[in-house]
Parts: C-alpha cells; structure tokens; sequence
C-alpha cells in the first residue's frame, strides 16, 4: 500500500514517517494489515534524508493541486494530513490560514474522492476549536466555538471530514490533539509554542521567555504520544466512530507552574531559573481561550491514551532530544 | 443605507423585501435608524416586479464573483444573505451543494471584507446542522453532528460568519431557521417540503403525499414569523452575541400527526383526506436526523419568538395565499 504524510518535513510528520517505517504495515481498506510499499512525505521544504527505498519526497505548496496530485496517486491508501499554518500565524494572517488550513484541506479531500479508493484520512485537528465561556471540564458533549481563526479552520476541516466519510469519499478520522510538548528545534508561530520553549531552551542552557501566568491551565501531550495517537486513529475500524469522525485525543491535564515544578525536579533549580515571566497579550488571549482539562471519554473508550505526568514527558524528551 | 437580500427572488426573499420596504428603515452600524434608500435583490432569476424605486434587480449565479461585486457594493450596510441549494438537492448534488451554499457565502463575506464597511450580516442556517444521536431536547449547548451535506455546509457558514465577525469583517448573526411552513407555491427538493405540501395542497383541492410517519416530530416556523426573525436578527446588537454569533431560533415543536389534526380542525376531514401516506427512506432518513424540539433560550432572551400553535399557522396561510 501507498502512504502520504503531508507536513512530511515537520517534526511530527518526520517522527511519523520513521514510525511507519519501522512498524512496515497499516490496515487498509478491509482493515488487513498490508506492508507500506511506498511513502510518499509533502511538504513545502525537502525533510531531513530518511534512508529508505521507500520514501518518495514531494516538495510544494499543499494549497497547489498540481502539488496535491503529484504527491497524492490512485494507489495512495492512506493519508496523514498533518501539514497546517500554526495558530498565531494564522491569527496574524487569514488569507494565509484560509488557504493552508482549510482550502488545501479541501483539495486533498477533493483529490481523493476524484480517485476513488476511499483512503483511511487522519486529520490533526486541535484543541483550539474550543473557546469561550467552557466548563471547568471540556467534554464530548461540549460545544465549539473557536476564538481563533486557526480554531476555524481547523474546525471547518473536521465538518468536511466527517461529511467526506458520510458519504463514502474517504474513511476519515479528526484528531483534536493536545498541545504537543516538548517539541525539539526551534520556537514557532503557534501561541502554544511557549509550552516547549520553557523546558526545551533551558535544559539546553538558554534562556526562555514564559508569556503566561504560572497559573494557566495546559492541555499536553508528548510527541510519542501524539506518533502513537495517529497511528491508533489510523488503525481503528471508521465505522465504529458513528454520527462524527471527530475525536477529543486524551491527554494531561497540567499547569505552566506545573510543567516548571516537574523541570525543576527532573534538572534542577538553575535550569527551571532559565525561565524569565513577561506577559504577552496577544498569547494569553488565544491561550486563554483553549480549555485546560477534558474528559475525553469517547477516546479513551476507542484505546486511545495519555501521557502519566509531566515528569516521564520531560524525561522522555532529555533521553530522545538532548542526547543524555 | 443600502441593503442586499441573495435569493432575492425567492419566497422569503420577495416577503423579506415587502416588509424591509414597509418598515423603511433598518438599524446602520452604530445602532441608528437609517433610511433604506436602495435594496438590492440578488437571485438566479427576476424576482416578480415590486412597484418600488428603491429596489434594484441583480440576476446572476452567486458563485460568480463578479455577480457578487455587482450587487453587494461598499455602500451595502446590510446584507440577508438566504440564497442556497436545499437539503435534498445539496445531498444528491454534493458539487453544487458546497458552491452555493459555502464557497458563495465565502464570496460574499470576502466581497464585503474588502469594502471594510462592516455590513450587518445576517445568515440563514438551519435546524439541519444537527443530527445522528441527540437529546430528547436540544439546547443551545448541544454539539452540531450533521447528517447531511447541506447542514454540513451551513455549519462551515455559521463558523465562517463567526469568526469574520471576531474579526471585523462583518457584523454577523447566523440564525439556525425551524422548518418553514407553510411555504406558498409548489414543492422544492428540500427534504421538508412535505412539510408544506400536505397543508398547501390539499387547502388547494389536490392531493399531497406525506413521505415521513405521522409521529415524526417537527420543529415548524411560519414565513410570518420567520420575516420578523430575520429582522430581529439584524436589529439586535451583535456584541449581546458573545463567544458564538450562531442563534437557534424558537419554534413550534409538533408532529405530522398534529399538523394534520390542526388541518382537519381548521379546514375539514374531507381536506385532510388528501393526504397519501407513501413512505419515502431518503427522505426520512434526512428529516429524521433533525430535532424535533428545542429549547432555544438563548435567542428566546434575545427577544426572538415562536408560532403560538399550528391551527394560527394555516389560518395565515389561508389569509394570505388562498384568497378566502
């Protein structure tokens, strides 16, 4: 079988690919298991060289569907839509996100159902569809309303999704992930981007800048987990998700002061000491919209799972990021 | 001021028009009364003539941008935004569906976006966002799973009019419409246009096919009532709207059976007799994923009102469309 990833140079589309690769199968279609043949990554910038005869790389604008069919065959039996313009960014500019979160969404789904094959569709949706007045606990049953243009789209791109697979163009899953942390490399544009930068920068000695108060809530979940989330949505029979193709990932739920406490504990007070606190409106306002604690029942009842704590995420990170 | 109504041509639209002429003023950006100097009707075809040197005719398809220009100018401060595919046609023609009844609406919040006036906009969504399992009562709170490409659409709209309000754009509402009845004319594709029919056509001496069961619950609004909703709609002040500018609408919550009592009380066994029963699954499959009771308390605080009962609602179908 034929397997795309877009967003394939990405951190997670990357972690992904390797994943795939070393797992050799996915279900397809009849949910029998079938080696990956080929593995195709897209995405606007060539990733890091993966040495294996079967990834193909495809490199260009997803919103081009030139671009879409050059990455995305007849043959191709799953597709992992991992490729977006991050939150802030899309904040700061709309058509941008418009086009990269949404309309290439759309293109991809399009091409899809043009060939035919009804493709296994996992699609990285986020827990910034929610916002507004939230209960303390944010449910399967609770409404979004996305406070951020990001928010939207995203949401927008799991209406489609679940229609898609209504009517049988795809088999298609949304996966509402947590804020993934700790990323490795560089901050981004994403108003999440903090939660790496704080633990990150400093266990490799650089300082961090915090644009949060201590006390807001975090929604998290480590790389691994979010692999390991993808692949399990992949995997699970469609059929079973019912009236929407949209899921609540479970994940941790934690604190900013949290999240420092266990840095603290896992490297020291003079690494935790790194973190200078500078309030950033801007990202408070787009991070105080998210929730901060869900109950993700309907996920956790289809076997996906959280990460224990904070601690394990951070060392987790030390052992596979910092080379220690 | 200057006023846009799309499906300008169509039922609501040419009522919407006659009340909007007689009422002659409507509230500009700031909350103030202005006078409506010109109303624009945008539809496919004529609209038939209204004796008014207010109104301007714009004919042309709405997914064509320059039709859009054509009639939604930068000194539109109000726009009713009602044309759209219907239910069952959105559903055996998914294409025209998403052209019409998104990527139009898309056009249009982009048309007026970059004018930079901030019309008023108001949208008309529909119970048919939801579906698939739902409570005995929706509530404002309760999660939109459409079953059908056409409440799939108008979400993506609602999302869409939300977040460019959030963002200045505009100024909109989207006001989730019961089911209209009694429609005047002759049956469309929407998946309730029994609704209609089974009240119209035998008030007219000739027969009507109910294709649902007589217990199917309906969430019902007459034409009246729902003129005076949408102009509620545009005079209320958009910031009252909060985190969400979507609105469920109050209804008459009721069944087939007891609209066609209230037919039989009012107009005579003889004329309820008209009804064929013939069981159609396409179209109770769609009807019955929407709900049949609401408990729309938010818009119902906001001074929104419903039919006080089904009896009053033929009685004005029988003033106003057949002559007695």
């Amino acid at each position: 079988m034929e397997v795309l990833i877009t967003g394939g140079a990405g951190f997670l589309g990357t972690r992904l690919a390797k994943a795939l690769l070393a797992r050799g199968t996915l279900a397809d279609a009849d949910g029998s298991q079938q080696p990956i043949r080929r593995l195709t990554l897209l995405d606007v910038a060539p990733p890091a060289a993966i040495d294996d005869p079967r990834v193909r790389v495809v490199t260009g604008d997803i919103s081009d569907p030139a671009v879409i069919r050059a990455a995305l065959t007849p043959a191709t039996a799953s597709i992992f839509h991992l490729a977006a313009v991050v939150s802030g960014h899309a904040e700061a500019d709309f058509d941008l996100g418009m086009r990269i979160n949404f309309d290439a969404t759309r293109l991809i789904l399009d091409c899809a159902r043009e060939h035919g094959r009804r493709p296994r569709f996992v699609f990285t949706s986020s827990v910034a569809v929610f916002g507004g007045p939230l209960p303390q606990q944010v449910s399967d049953g609770t409404v979004a309303t996305p406070q951020s243009s990001y928010g939207a789209q995203k949401l927008m791109g799991e209406i489609l999704v679940t229609d898609y697979s209504r009517k049988g163009f795809i088999d298609g899953r949304a996966l509402r992930m947590p804020t993934i942390c700790v990323r490795p490399g560089v901050p981004n544009k994403a108003a999440s981007s903090f939660a790496s930068g704080i633990i990150r920068e400093p266990l490799n000695d650089q300082p961090a800048v915090c644009p949060v108060a201590p006390e807001t809530p975090m929604w998290v979940m480590s790389p691994r987990q979010a692999i390991e989330g993808l692949i399990h949505g992949h995997e699970i029979d469609g059929e079973r998700l019912g009236a929407t193709r949209t899921l609540n990932m479970p994940g941790l739920a934690t604190t900013v002061r949290d999240m420092v406490a266990a840095l603290d504990k896992v490297a020291g007070a003079n690494v935790a000491a790194r973190i200078r606190w500078e309030p950033d409106p801007v990202v408070i306002r787009i991070v105080n919209s998210w929730p901060g604690s869900f109950d993700a029942a309907r996920a956790s009842a289809l076997g996906f799972v959280a990460d224990p704590d904070f601690e394990s995420i951070i060392r987790a990170h030390i052992e596979g990021e910092c080379g220690r």
